[in-house]
């Protein structure tokens, strides 16, 4: 068992301490990220739904849904969307094994449908949205079903790399949790607030600059005087929930794009920006983590709708998450870890090319003396690989 | 006004005279007539939809959606649509007037999806069905609404015409009415009996052979002998519809192409072919009365789509059958009539290039002797024609 | 080997001797036309690679080709093609037999292209044209391979029914003779008249009205003058054509919804109203002799693009004129002959439920004096059904 | 004018000097990468279009294409690709400005299929490629035309961030020559190369491994024989190539995949695996400067596609490339250079929310020594911003 593990510490400035960071979240609602949580989840039902048949899973990559946006003319108190939006779901399934026919174009469907409707609280899935299929037939042989019972590591799909880091900087972690507040909070409190979130976190020194673009929902929306309000009240709700994490000046900017003068302002009908104009595609927003952090090492993958058991570019980016959480939780002495796993087409997954780990260590602690400890949290988490798979079906694992 | 009206008298024998007489019905369910009453329909809500905006109906054609079938594994006690059966609406809509933009495709995609709900007890539209649209844009000057309270005639879209006929023949009568009863009576008390039925009818002098296929739906089939039992409930209630309708021998043959042996059957999950190979489009089912008669003059514009106040594949073949009946039914002495209206494009619909008239009269009456009474039903009708859009609209009048 | 066959005489006024006839025919760039053009096609090339591989034909039927107008901007000299005209092809084809491949969908985009390109000469088929393809999987089990050279008599696909007639009416002849005339010569000639033609004769007594409407080629029409120097051109064209075939008085009216002094004109960039708002389906243009024939018995079946072998819809209509034509000719005395042929789904394609002759016999001939002469005629062509096939393929038996 | 530029010195080990690099690079036909193409490829001629018709470029954004994997039978010596590769065009176009029709979607049909055909030189156009069009309506106002001699900077469209560094680490060059290596030069002497190569490198201290994925062309491999002579060639070309740029052992596995043993190898039809699995869209691939290099700052955005005037997700990585490389050559002391560009929408092109700028400096010299030369360069390019948009559209910058 070879896992070829390499520890070196880094002397680069921490993230949090160099001058300039930028980060970045795409909320549920935008485009790009909608895209991502139709792809996760009709890989999760085809999952399911090959366990339930077959006891294992088979071959199938969903990771290439296009979403193409709709028109809509939307007014203060409710307009219309006058062309729905076009969702094409895109990938390969296996549609026949063992003699038996899988309804996978079924189930992406209406999985999809499901997602919308569930994701964006005010779109009527009925008129406002078209889902379409062009899924390729993928093959599984018989040995190549993966049986998460089996215990024993499949063979990596591709040669290919996933990457992760821990912990969060105090400028991810704002911008991060603000959209998951406006998305879980806020929009319970001011049915205005659309799905739609769009973050920009600029921090330079100790002030961080949040531009927040929020899609507003026309029927909620009486006239300009109300739509006033309701930035108001995101503003500060931002700020708040910001202030709570980040010690320092804190300024917020919402919608920045309106000019209210001519009346031109973020409205929307269905809560998001994908009804006119916008459009979206897999992997094309926040990485696994949650965020777009230029400022970190990324993989360009689309983890978002990848199988579960030997994809790569899936398994690789949130197991390289969770490692590197893990080395920074459990190693003493480490102050921040990033982990980069580099497979090889056809070799088991719990041996990569390589298993690279950078940690910044306390002051006064080397990384050679945490190497061996660092090594050992890795080799159990190869270990332990297809685990990563059930938690990836049950939904605990989000990929964006 | 110029209704180059010709009334001729015709020496052809009655069609239920003649030696042989085919006459073929699609049901509610079979893809083209599913075609049909999407089209159908979306062009009864968007007329609708312009009437409540603008006080008139703007361009608009919808009569060129096309089914693709899908794919299905149908069992016994219930199986699976493999892939979803694939609907594009296909046609014309003024999308944009005085200003105002009118949602037309998103009218269309709900109109269709309800339809199709409605239409197919048995589908599940949010995994079985994708509706896609691909509708173009008309443009409708403010000179050319069709205000229907205005009472002037718009003029042709185009040199065409439309066919109609009265009586009905007792075949035609039956096969119309076998249809009918299956889908408001016989699939309340059977539910295995699904709506796509297609009956074909065939006389012989006076000996009146019925080849019925009935879809049956899976679910509500537990095997093979329940298969039987249904098929010999659909001949028995077939043969009731029948002989109250017709004078003479009535043999029923239903689902023919069954091989019970090999247990080859008409069972589908949905109640409709469409979920399994066979496609559908507009107009390529049933004529505007209900029927496929090749014994009568037929026109092979798709009446169903069309907008309702200037299309002359809709309008003409509308009204000649309402002429036909008048003439039947007012004028004594008529004992079939046919008649056949031929627009210009660009003159008033009530002034076409010629209304032919043929009647068969009674021993005793020449053609001569009517042609008076006949002409002005005829001049009546044509005095009326714009009453007919509001009658499609309200759905009185159908297409299919 | 039971053919059913019943002949009878007919009492009705011959077509050619009532007061009003109406004869239609779309042209060949006519969007309808392009349709069955196009579904005829890819039917021949499929057949063909399957008799190439196979030694026999497997199933398929690519008979629901559907065509979504484009948009355009025509200009005297030359303007655009604003959106492609989109081209969907549908249907079912056996892609997989005896463990071989077959490149079904790429076959048939590659044909519906060339078919395109060679129908409209002034069409870039690389900007103006998109041809899709969402062709089912039909499948063939061993024994379903047709293999024409074995000789026997497939099975009827269906209960269906062809329908055909013979001789053609003056009026059919003009009508027919014309549209030819234009495409095969006028068109060399003169360069601005392009492909979509359309052709309604009205026979009232001895006066044919034709109305022509001819789409011209932008590109090869400078300004108003040359275009309403073309028109006259057609005029005088048609006008002798109709002339040579038709005793009495013949007028001729061109592009009649033309407004000249609006400038409104009927030009188009690519020589097809495809370009410009009219959608095309297969089977709702000319019938499989090529006209509309409203005052002839008609089948409903879209001749073009059905399997070649076993389908009713196809081969009963093209045999059922075959046969009439036969009648006609072979069978003195008989002046005009209709030929209604009915299938029964699973029986062997020479043995018709009914094969139903109607013929008109010359003065002092009587129906019972020639019923046994066209017996077997029907009989003999009956008899050599399976030569159909082959005819199809090559080409010299065409649906519209 | 604000360029709010930021000089810092960074502590980061040189990637060069840290233990292990990886990067990869997608060629020309890799799925991913001909999506790129093609809609930069689109994005140039409607810019050049609106230019030519206007002096100006109106809105529009090509960056969302996709491309669903066609169904391939290749066989040594060739065999077939069943079903075509399915190219979806999204995005948005001003389609209509100042009265004018503007033929957007047949130019993006037309460079799309044009540019496939001169990516990978064995696809036939005709028949192994379906190009389909959704592309919505942008609107450009008057005054939002870009006349690029005007030299103003236009507003920026989106609060959104730029990345780019200098120079290449010799293991970037290697892998960046190796695959422009290929497809300049092997495909040239070796016609069974096809255009889609994957290659990646993963250095550990100063050994280099390049793990090669290379398509073959079936017609061109007569048998396992020759694709193993393939192999070897491509393994000694690369390692030449290779080996001129970089300084230790350099290891070549090419086609890792492949089970020789079973005859399963890397063979394709057309020189691309789209032809059989393999999805692709814009921006997956490779960034603006041609490779994937995680240990980079790198931005999410796809440039490909998207407007040269004012997409900040396209202008400000190409530009913050151009400034690193200027930061690089033209100040002395400066080893490395990483240069980020913050915008805020609505605000000039030429005035970012910061301009960021990382610079490692050679041993003696400090970050702030060359702070004021950095700020010059940076200054100077901001200032000069506009002149990228011109040398975008004459193809001068590539973006993948």
């Amino acid at each position: 068992m070879n896992r070829n593990i390499r520890v070196e510490g880094s002397k680069a400035t921490p993230v949090a301490e160099r001058r300039i960071e930028l980060v970045e979240r795409k909320g549920i609602g935008h485009p790009d990220t909608l895209c991502d949580g139709i792809a996760e989840s009709v890989m999760r039902e085809l999952s399911q739904e090959y366990l339930d048949r077959f006891g294992g899973i088979l071959h199938h990559n969903t990771d290439e849904s296009q979403l193409v946006a709709g028109r809509s003319d939307p007014q203060f108190g409710g307009g219309n969307v006058v062309q729905p939006i076009y969702i094409l779901i895109v990938g390969r399934a296996t549609k026949e094994f063992d003699g038996e026919s899988i309804p996978a174009d079924t189930i992406a469907v209406e999985t999809a449908r499901e997602y919308v409707r569930e994701a964006l609280e005010n779109i009527d899935t009925e008129s406002e949205v078209i889902v379409d299929c062009r899924m390729g037939e993928g093959s599984t042989d018989l040995k190549d079903v993966f049986e998460p019972e089996s215990g024993s590591a499949p063979s990596a799909n591709d040669t290919s790399f996933g990457i992760g880091y821990a912990p969060f900087s105090p400028t991810e972690r704002v911008v991060h949790d603000t959209e998951h507040a406006i998305y879980a909070k806020l929009r319970e409190d001011i049915p205005a607030v659309g799905e739609d979130v769009k973050i920009m976190g600029k921090r330079d020194g100790d002030t961080l600059d949040l531009t927040v673009a929020v899609a507003t929902v026309a029927k909620h929306v009486d006239d300009l005087d109300a739509y006033i309000s309701v930035m108001d009240d995101v503003e500060e709700f931002v700020h708040g929930v910001a202030s709570d994490r980040f010690d320092g000046e804190v300024n917020v900017a919402v919608n920045t794009a309106d000019d209210r003068d001519e009346g031109s302002v973020y409205l929307t009908e269905t809560g998001t920006s994908a009804e006119m104009g916008d459009d979206g595609s897999v992997g094309r927003g926040n990485r696994a983590n949650g965020l777009i952090t230029p400022a970190r090492e990324m993989s360009l993958e689309a983890a978002s709708g990848k199988n579960p058991f030997n994809h790569i570019g899936k398994l690789y980016n949130l197991l390289a998450s969770e490692l590197s959480n893990d080395v920074y939780e459990e190693v003493d002495g480490v102050e921040e870890a990033s982990v980069k796993l580099l497979s090889q087409i056809g070799s088991p997954i719990d041996e990569p090319q390589v298993a690279a780990v950078n940690v910044h260590t306390e002051e006064g602690v080397t990384a050679d003396e945490v190497e061996y400890e660092v090594g050992s949290v890795i080799d159990d988490g190869l270990e332990d690989v297809t685990s990563i798979t059930q938690r990836i079906i049950n939904g605990e694992l989000g990929t964006f």
